[in-house]
């Protein structure tokens, strides 16, 4: 499925600039850079006056015509088919933070690629020029037509959230917030497979998450949906709980759904006695408040570049540990996901992204791994390449299921 | 400077779908465009965890992080140095008409790949949900930062005309509507050529456009600028003069502009003793209007798929005929500019496209026929491989000239 990766600059270099050259970073990633990560390219030939009149002029007009009057071919006959819009405002980029969209566009860039060689899906870097919640989603909307499905990135939280909603009731196309859903997908897997490796079922767990982004309230409403016994969530001022009065409408949500067992006070605090730590803040956990935790328990320290707790020490404690990290066993990745939830909705021309198909993908990741399941081996690595075929068909299956497949 | 062309779908079709393979028409157009025409493609390796650690994080926030701090940098180390936006809201599709966004699509991703194929150019198809001029000139401004140009493509009159300008205005990167200024460009190099084949200037010559849209209009002005000695247009009602009451802004600006001779009546009327006819509208002249234009005269009857004039009837009176069409000699083709202009103005990061660039480009493009020059050969074939390398050149000296080029 991974596209054959070519550089159609290397014969045809009009680039007649260097100047930039010597004061170029002494960094690989700099050279790696140098005129972006990727290109369009023709499926079909325009070498002669035919192949024009046929993939142009004339002959277009009547491709044209027929999607005017049946508008459901324009998935049959364009590349709206299988083209993502990677939409994001620059506000949330990687640990950097608000850096605005030029900035921005290498990990756009980075993502569509991913798209395409995970996932064999096409996509298309748009960094748009506005953070205003009402204009980005106007934008979207406008831009829709030429797009089977919207992959928001890196949007700040809360405007994340509604952006995502609104659009999500405007569109008939998926629309789908990577920094949530994504996260959330494959922390659930690497989940039941930790759970299924001691076993445990998830309602037999009670999970603490730091940090309540875009990244913790998903993670948190989907452990839910999955049917987790208990999670509780901590910002920086502490576990998210009714009795708090600092709260945003979106943690207030959250204190009506997480946190049965009615706990406040610090993360650390709520740490004591927990089945499963779950990182997405970027703070540092002290190692006592994870010998707290209970017995045989799971570290998901998905801070990047630094984890919450370093594995070295998680590891005296936990049973599963598992980082945002390459160089660590058990990397939690958002690639393991995205490509195929995106391939497999465009396969079925799903009109939007499910909860039932997100947990699909969970349960196709976990069961990549299969009976090779170890305590550092709880999700696969992105490179395996059975992981976006498998996604795929199983949100394919799942969309038909749910009945939101349009073929 | 042509790409190959490649399929990255024909060993990886996940397509599960031929429901619509049997009711499809009969017709190659159909077959060609099943699935797109188009694609997008990493140019670096993603085969591994290094290469990941390079194209994506962590490498990629270092590429972030200059760009963040040195906003120009953006060219460096991201596609938007080549890329350009092919925007429409699909009101004026070919002779179509307003047939929508998504049936637009063929079209402008008909566009796109000849950008590729024929100028090394990157282009995106952006068929837009709306057409009020505020909210494309507003959704355009927001796409900007992933985009180093904006070719605007099939919108209606007037409104092109202003969506241009104002675009051009709030933007710093260049806008160009293809319609009208591609069009110009080539009918300029046509009619240069053909002058200097009957041994005249420009300014010797008295014109009469048939047809007022953006094209007509687009091509009026171009041609005053370059220094015609006289033109006309004519739109359903007759010629635009200052005498007639029922003009529109632009049309009367155009009355304004044109037409020295004072002129009035019908396109016919106009056309006895004209040296040139340009033909941008659809209708057809009747054959006594052909004959009373002066001796030695150009008929250039672009409308498609049916000359305002027919070859064989113009060739009776006329010592050069042009068409829009590739089945006669000199096809007054959009595809002979967009893809140098673009290229060009990319090459030296312009910040827009000037009068100097497009004349630049219309002598560069009559220039490509050099001591070929001939009745049937004022303008060079879309297939000769001289054209786009040559308006490249010309308008990158241009735009450094104009003082435009940021490099």
């Amino acid at each position: 499925m991974a596209a054959e990766i070519v550089n159609p600059r290397s014969d045809s270099d009009t680039d007649t600039g260097t100047q930039n050259a010597s004061d170029e970073p002494f960094d690989p990633a700099f050279a790696l850079h140098r005129g972006g990560k990727m290109a369009v390219q023709a499926t079909v030939p325009v070498r002669d006056k035919d192949d024009l009149s046929l993939a142009y002029t004339p002959g277009v007009a009547k491709v044209c015509s027929a999607i005017a009057e049946r508008p459901e071919l324009v998935y049959d006959y364009t590349w709206k088919s299988q083209v993502v819009a990677v939409v994001t405002d620059g506000t949330a980029v990687l640990g950097l933070g608000d850096i605005g969209p030029e900035a921005s566009l290498p990990v756009m860039e980075g993502k569509a690629i991913l798209f395409k060689q995970f996932g064999g899906v096409d996509a298309v870097p748009i960094a748009l020029a506005t953070t205003d919640t009402d204009e980005i989603i106007d934008t979207v909307v406008r831009l829709a037509p030429s797009f089977g499905g919207v992959n928001l990135e890196d949007i700040s939280a809360p405007r994340c959230f509604e952006i995502e909603r609104r659009l999500q009731e405007r569109l008939d196309i998926p629309v789908f917030h990577d920094d949530q859903h994504g996260t959330a997908i494959v922390t659930l897997a690497a989940l039941r497979n930790a759970a299924k490796l001691t076993g445990r079922g998830l309602g037999d767990l009670r999970a603490v998450i730091s940090g309540a982004g875009a990244a913790g309230v998903a993670i948190a409403k989907f452990l839910l949906e999955a049917g987790i016994g208990d999670v509780a969530v901590a910002d920086r001022k502490g576990v998210v709980s009714r009795d708090r009065e600092d709260l945003t409408p979106v943690k207030r949500e959250l204190a009506e759904l997480t946190n049965k067992a009615g706990l406040s006070g610090s993360l650390e605090s709520a740490l004591a006695g927990a089945d499963v730590f779950i990182g997405v803040s970027g703070g540092t956990v002290p190692e006592p408040a994870v010998a707290s935790m209970a017995p045989g328990s799971f570290v998901f320290a998905m801070a990047n570049p630094n984890p919450e707790v370093h594995p070295e020490i998680a590891h005296k404690y936990a049973a599963v540990v598992a980082t945002g990290r390459s160089d660590f066993p058990n990397q939690i990745n958002n690639v393991l996901a995205f490509p195929g939830i995106f391939a497999g909705a465009l396969q079925v021309r799903a009109s939007r992204i499910t909860e039932g198909m997100k947990i699909a993908a969970a349960e196709a990741l976990a069961g990549v791994v299969g009976d090779e399941l170890a305590a550092d081996y709880v999700i696969p690595s992105p490179f395996d390449e059975r992981v976006a075929p498998a996604v795929t068909a199983a949100v394919a299956a799942a969309a038909r299921a749910e009945g939101v497949a349009r073929r």
